[in-house]
Order: structure tokens, then C-alpha cells, then sequence
């Protein structure tokens, strides 16, 4: 029995020399100004004549306007209270009625990168953002897979979608309706060991000769026969988890790497701190069969909605709870494996960010391959 | 000119050793989870299948999820996020995928008894929770009284409405056209003498020769008839309120001792505090005439709910002002005896608590008899 | 690049010693109560039965009922809680059921003064309210203007509201459709230098043979002329702006004083604060022309609304930022020198108001008159 503070991250501070998702590319399409607060600062996100992606403070240095109430101009914007303009890095170019402008006059600009079409931010030190950090997501760009890029927002601090993630067990006490999870299972079984990584964790864990779960019954033909389920679950520090599902026939073999007649998905989720209380939640199901059929897309954004709401709504109560009473320790039980390992390595993060240190926390992916 | 602080009980701080009403029964049937927060702790009550009542911390000890969201299971309570499940006295008694459970793994139970289809509840030292402590109330069980039992909200403080109680006076400016009271003899009469007790007060009031008031007028026959009225209120720490009311053919002589052609009415009024700016209201308002007619309870509980939002609106707005400015002191007037009197007393039960005395602090009626 | 700090008057401190506007007249009539917060005061507003204005704390002394909800006798409110009343003066003169009246009894009541439709009230020292410091505006008793007076209510301080109207650069960025202002015109020219005078500034601005601004077009026949406008701004400590606006055809040569069929307007406006994060503004726009067809004032005051509405946007979205982090340093501009001394000059009667000065910190005016 042990106890799990809750004061990291729950007090507002967040990892910062990190890539996060900001937006998915067509949230930004015909010239949108996306007013966004990401780690409780307001930003402005628009994409320039030029294409170029422009992250800045959606705050006028001069009065302290909304910038995102102000006007696009080419790949520049203009605050449209007193007229001056600012471009893509922030410097203020024009003042309307003075001729000289202060040469530091600006507002922040941060570093902004889209990659198959997720667009990713950089809120820490400027200096350390390398784009090759960006875990990036290859399914999102490649044709032999079909999804929905879509977002919800929680009233609920990112760490608690985090925990909620990186525990099957709850699958069988929510979503048995909807994503699947059997009660009977759960009592019987042991929870699968985690692999512990360097920058997260990943699990695997097969279900053999069960029931079609309801959200896969839906797309597929045959809704009766018993299926082989391998889930391969990967979370990547601070805020990114994969999910590789493959259903195959009962007793086909998979297991021992036999696999025919497959139906496979990938699934990416991002959870982007907006403030300590809510977070950007972005996801996309993508299906590698019947591609020329639009509707198992919807049927699967559709369903994973449908589960994700079950998981809002005792997210948001927890919330509630705990800051009700920010004293309050959680007790952890064995299952609570990942979701521990996980909070260590946030804690270490957050800490080499406090002392200060110049490299980038998020460790590269040394040999180590993101599941696509 | 007194000073009346208003620190204590404003402050968030609460008598706790003592027995409040967490519920009517009929709130509980079906095996349905209340969820209530009570003295600011969030509480799920319900009724288990064998007809046991249970209170218990409405957050799950592993991840704070809401018990009141789980399923109820017999006597027990399985938490719906990870399938926990407790058992009345709190104590968990299944981790799913987990053998041993550490055996102080738990949430924590209250004291809950039922009596007179009030539900009661203990949030101090459960060491201390006597259940001869409650202060019963024989007519909402008794057959020769009829009425229907009542819930309200406030949003304010529980002591604005003990005050509100505790002072007839308001009667004639307030509740006029519903609950009956004239100016006139509020101008020309001086306030009735309570009578101190150790666990509240009592407090005795002839009107003669009157108007019956409206609500009455308007479950009787005649009415135009002058009546004699007996008002005996009986207020007892920290938050229940008896009323016992008659009315007599003026010049009857009910005074002297003889009652004839009394119509009676027994009013229970039961204020829990849910958190330091907001109260449970449990009434019940009791007949005892024409028992096979229904409308008259109905009528009754028609004419209450109208009086009762008359004060609602003048104590919500009290309590806006008092939030705004905690520093402002309240200067007393003669009619305050019994508010300041009560008062004092719930600053001595407060202060015995905070000692750590280990007795009860609400003291047994020795000898006296509750209003019945 | 100076910066301005936000610290008074955004913390909830407030000019007192000096005159703010309360109400219209129109607001009062009827024996209407109002209750109007005024520097975080709730006050009840009157004009009692003799036509004596009455402003007292909407709060009773006895148990902080508000007075709002009690009734207005002669020119005495009474308590609907407990029965108590009170005169003109603040003082009790009367409680139910009890003889004697502690002298010091009472409501702590403010000097109230009507002067050309506009109720003024005196929050800071009693002792200082010298009617003679009101500000009046003679326009708004002359039968040779006309207008509506009007409200609007913000969510942001009032200090936001003063800096909007300090700068006529904002039209051409927030009103061109409305109240007119050109981006061409902006870019190219100048900000006009403004008159420090010590309690408050005064800006003229000449735009020659330039077309009709929208509002004005709406009420005038012929609205393809060029005209010559000439706009004097006047502003005084701590909350009012005088704008008086003059069109004359284009080239008819009032600049040289030689003023022919010019159409003037008289604009006055006055900003009381509600709370730190709240303004009551008034505002009249008066006209001297057509003076028997109502739709003009009508017009005008549509056109307006539609611009304030403008500003609204903009401010109200600049104190949710700045509320957002309190820490944030405003960087000023060649366009900010009337705003840089009006701030100066409140800083001033702040400081003077801290020292205990027992002068009125409002300076009279002396010599010089206020645009009419």
C-alpha cells in the first residue's frame, strides 16, 4: 500500500522542453486564428499566406489585446486595436503614428512544426526545440490506413486521462459495452507485466478465442464468430500513448506469429495540458481494411467517442473530487504498475527541467521503435 | 449594542459529534445511491439488500473515482472505474486481478440510523455516535398525524436559518400573506421571554382574538371565524427546529386549559449544513384533522414551500452580503435573546470539541420532553 | 519602451474622495430601489417621497438583510426582515417590540447629489463632499440639445475603459464602420499632441474634406458631401470624457473660425466603477440639429451602442488576459503620452488619498471651463 502524491502535476506546473500537439492541420485551414491556452498560457496558431505555421502569444505587448481578434496579414498579424503589427517571430514591424520602433519590442513566439498533419508546439526553452524529437506517427500519413482526426476537451488535469490509459483493468468495469472488457476476465486474471522504458512504458496482452467487442462487431461481417485479440499498448512521456489492436480468426495461430486473415488498428492519443484543471485531448482510430467504405470510420470515431465518454465522465468526477481536498493520498494496488513507473518519469523530467539542465528531457529514442 | 461574530460557524468549521439528518427513507428506495455531501465531506448513503443502511466516503481510496458512480452489490459497493468493491464498514474486500488486500485498504464509514423514516448521520468520532442521541420525533410515525415530507436547498450558511427560526418577530414583515403575522402587533408588542435551556430553547406565544393566518384559513371551513393561537417553538443544537401550533375558537378558553375544537399542527424542521455556504432543509409540517382528506397535507405543504422561499430569499441574499465582507459585525437588538443564546451554546459545543473531549457534547435531554 | 504597471487600480483600490455618477434620474422614478454596487459597496439608491435623493448601505445593521428588498416610507426605508427603519440620514428611528434605540444605530448613508439628470454620489469622506467639485455638463439641461441617456454595463475595470478613450488611434482599427477612423489615415499621420492639464487632458483633432463618418451619415440628407470635422476630447479625473464634434462642409473654412451649417454633437460619458473587474458607464450623445424628429437621437444612440460595443469586445477580453496573469507589464507607446499622464494624475489623488490629505484631491477648476 503505498501512496501516490498528487501535488506534480496537479499545482500547474508542467513539463515544458517537450513537443506537444497544438492543433491538427485542418483546424488551421483558409487563414483560421486558432486561439488556443496551452500549459495555461493563451496562444494564437494560424498558418501564413506562405504556409508557414505561426505560434505567438495571443496577447498584444502594448495593451494587452487578443491578438487572435486581430487580422492575418500575408504571415504576418495585425492587433486590430491600436494597428500594430507583428511578424512570424514575434517583432513588432509596424507602429501606426511612429516611425521608430523599440528594436525588442515583440511579443513570444514559439516554435511550431506540423508533421502528418499534426502540428506541434514547443512551449519550454526555444533553444532546445529540435524538431527531431517530434514522436511522429507514420499510419496518420500513409494511405494503407483510414481514420478521423478528432478532439474532445476534458475539464480534468492531463495526468488523470494519463493514469486512466495506462490501466487495462478499467476496460472491464467501463467499457464493457463499447470498447469490450470482460468482468469475468478481470476477476480471474493477473494484469499483464509493463515493459518499463526510458521514456515511458509498453504492454502487450493477448485475449484468445473471445466475443467480437462491440466496437469491432460493428464494421466487420461476421459478428458471431470468436476472435484472437493482440493489444500492444505504448505511452511516451509526457502525454502520447499508441494502441496496436489486430483481431484474428480463433485458433489461427497469431500467437506464434501465423497471421492471416487480420484486421488491424492503430491508434493515437495526445494529451496537451490546457491548464491544471483541462486538456486538449486529440486521437485518431485508423483501420487498415474496406478502405474504400467511409463508413467504418465513422462507425469507429463514432464508438470511440462513445467510450471516451464513459471515461469523461469519472475523469471529470475525480477531478472534482480531488480538488475538493488536495491533501488526499491515493493508495496504489498492483495494478497501478505503469501508471507508477510512469509518474516516476514525469517527476524526473520535471525535475531536471528545475535544475536547470540544457538538454532536452525527453530522451531520444535511442534503437527503440514507436509501434506503427 | 452587542457585536454578534459571525467567525465560527461561517468559517467552514462544524459541530461534528453529533447526529444530523442525512435523508428522508423514501430518498433511498430502489437501491438508489444518494450521493450527498454533508459538513463539506462528499458521502454515498444507500440501502443495502438487506435492508442496512450505509454511509460511506463518496471517493473510491485508489483513485478517487466516485463510489455513488459504482453499482451496488447486496450490502456492498463496487467501484466502477477499477471493480473495488467495499463493504459497509468500509472496509475493500476484492481487488480484481489482486489476492492479498492489504487489510487497512479501505474508505471510511459513518454511523447511519434510521428513525421515523429520518435517515441520521454521524461525521465526528464514530466512538461517540450513541444512537440514543437522536432526537426522535414521534409524530412523523405516529397514524394520528398526516403530512408530506419535505426537502429544500439553500445556498447559505445553516446558522442563517437557525437565526431565521429563532425569532418570531420576522413573521410580520415576511410571511404577512402566507404564514400569517401583522405589523400592527409587531409595532405594539414586545417580544415574548425565551426560556434558556441547556440544549436550546423554548419559547411560548398567545395570539388572541386574531384572523386565522392563510395557510390555515385555507384548509377550514369557516373562515371568518376569530381564532385563539398557541405557538410553542422548540430549538435544539445545532440544527432542529420543532413547532407545535393550535388553533382554538377565539374566547374558548384554551388558555385556562380548555381545549375544545383545537385544530393541531406538528412541524419538524431538520437544517444540515452540505458545506459552509450551503444547507440541507428536511421539513415535514404535520396534521391532525381530517386525515382522509389529502389535499389538506397537500394544501399544507403548498402554503410552507411559499413561506419557506420568502425567508429563502432574504437568507441566499444575507449570505451573499456577509461573503463579501467577512469582517462586518452584526449589532444585536432585544430580539435576539434566542439567537444569541443559541449562539453561545454552539460556540460551547464547538469549543468542547476542540478540546478533545471525549463525551458526547450534545447533551441528553434529562428529563425534558421534546414538543410532541 | 516604458512600462506601465497595472498594479492600482486593477487590485481593488479606488479614487473615493471625489464625485462619481450613480444613476440617471429616470432610474429613481416611481420610488424605484435601486441597488447598485458602486467601489465594491452595495448601495441602496432612492428618491423619497419628498424628492430628497437617499443613498445608504444596502446592507441592515442587524442582520445584514439588504435594505433593497425593503420598503421605502416617505423618505425612510424599512427592513422587510426584522421591521427596522431608517431615515434619510442612515440612523434607526424604529424597532419593532423594543423602546429604546441605541443612538449609534444605524446604516452608514452617502452623499447623493442630482445635477442635470445625473445622481452623483460621495463614497470617500463625508466631510469632503462639497457639491461644488461635481462636474456638471450644461448640455444635458439644454433644451437645445437633444439625446437619451444611457447605460452599459462592463466586465472589466474602468481604468480600460478611460484608456480606450484616451487614443483616437483605435478608430481606424475597431470603429470604421461605425464611428468612423481611417487605417490609410492612421498609417500616414501623427498622433495629435494632447494639453496635460492638471486634472485631466484636452486632444483637438482637424480631418479635413474627408467623407462622413457612418453614424453621422444615418442622419444627415446629404451623404456623399466631403466635410470638415473637428473633434475635441476632454478628459477628466478620475472617470469622465467630454467629446464635442463639429462637421461643416468641406472647405467652408472653420478652421479659421469662420463656422457656416455646421452639425455639432456633445458627448459625455462617465465611468463608475462597479468592482475591480466591473464598470458602470453612462453616456449621452446629444445633437443640435432636426431637433423635432426623434429618430435622430434615436439613431445616434443605436450607432453608439453598435461602437461602444466594438470597444466592449476588446476590453472585456483585455481584463480576462490581464486578470490571467497579474504580472504582466504593458509596454507604451508615442500614442500612449494622454493615457501615461492620466494615469500619472490618478496615481497622484491615489497617493494623496493614502497621505490622509483632508483637502479634497479632485481639483476645482479653476479658469478653466469644461467643453459645453
Amino acid at each position: 500500500m503505498t501512496r501516490t502524491s498528487m501535488q506534480f502535476p496537479m499545482n500547474g506546473e508542467f513539463v515544458t522542453n517537450c513537443w506537444y500537439v497544438a492543433a491538427w492541420d485542418h483546424e488551421l485551414i483558409d487563414g483560421r486564428k486558432l486561439a488556443r491556452t496551452i500549459l495555461e498560457k493563451p496562444v494564437l496558431i494560424y498558418k501564413g499566406a506562405s504556409g508557414q505555421y505561426v505560434a505567438l502569444d495571443d496577447r498584444c505587448c502594448h495593451r494587452a489585446a487578443p491578438l487572435s481578434m486581430g487580422r492575418i496579414e500575408g504571415d504576418d498579424v495585425r492587433c486590430m486595436y491600436h494597428g500594430m503589427k507583428f511578424d512570424p517571430s514575434g517583432k513588432c514591424i509596424q507602429i501606426p503614428g511612429q516611425d521608430r520602433i523599440p528594436p525588442k519590442l515583440g511579443v513570444r513566439s514559439y516554435p511550431v512544426v506540423e508533421r502528418n498533419h499534426l502540428v506541434w508546439i514547443w512551449m519550454g526553452d526555444p533553444a532546445l526545440a529540435d524538431p527531431d524529437l517530434i514522436v511522429d506517427y507514420e499510419p496518420l500519413g500513409d494511405p494503407n490506413w483510414r481514420g478521423i482526426p478528432c478532439y474532445m476537451h476534458y475539464d480534468a488535469n492531463w495526468v488523470l486521462i494519463v493514469d486512466n490509459l495506462s490501466d487495462f483493468a478499467h476496460l472491464a468495469f467501463v467499457h464493457t459495452n463499447t470498447l469490450g472488457g470482460s468482468e469475468e476476465y478481470a476477476y480471474t486474471t493477473k494484469p499483464v507485466a509493463i515493459e518499463r522504458l526510458e521514456d515511458g512504458f509498453r504492454v502487450e496482452r493477448w485475449h484468445m478465442n473471445a466475443d467480437a467487442p462491440p466496437f469491432h462487431k460493428k464494421v466487420i461481417a461476421d459478428k458471431t464468430a470468436k476472435v484472437d485479440r493482440r493489444n500492444i499498448g505504448r505511452m511516451v512521456t509526457p502525454g502520447i500513448f499508441f494502441l496496436e489492436t489486430m483481431f484474428t480468426p480463433a485458433g489461427s495461430g497469431a500467437e506464434t506469429g501465423k497471421i492471416v486473415n487480420a484486421r488491424q488498428y492503430r491508434n493515437c492519443q495526445y494529451m496537451t495540458p490546457e491548464t491544471r484543471r483541462s486538456t486538449h485531448f486529440f486521437w485518431n482510430y485508423l483501420h487498415d481494411f474496406d478502405l474504400d467504405n467511409p463508413n467504418i470510420a465513422l462507425s469507429l470515431r463514432d464508438s470511440l467517442i462513445e467510450g471516451f465518454n464513459e471515461d469523461k465522465a469519472i475523469i471529470e468526477a475525480q477531478q472534482v473530487i480531488l480538488e475538493a481536498d488536495p491533501e488526499f493520498n491515493l493508495l496504489a494496488i498492483g495494478a497501478d504498475a505503469a501508471l507508477s513507473h510512469f509518474r516516476w518519469l514525469l517527476n524526473k523530467m520535471k525535475d531536471a527541467e528545475r535544475a536547470g539542465g540544457t538538454a532536452p528531457v525527453q530522451p531520444t529514442r535511442s534503437g527503440e521503435r514507436v509501434p506503427a
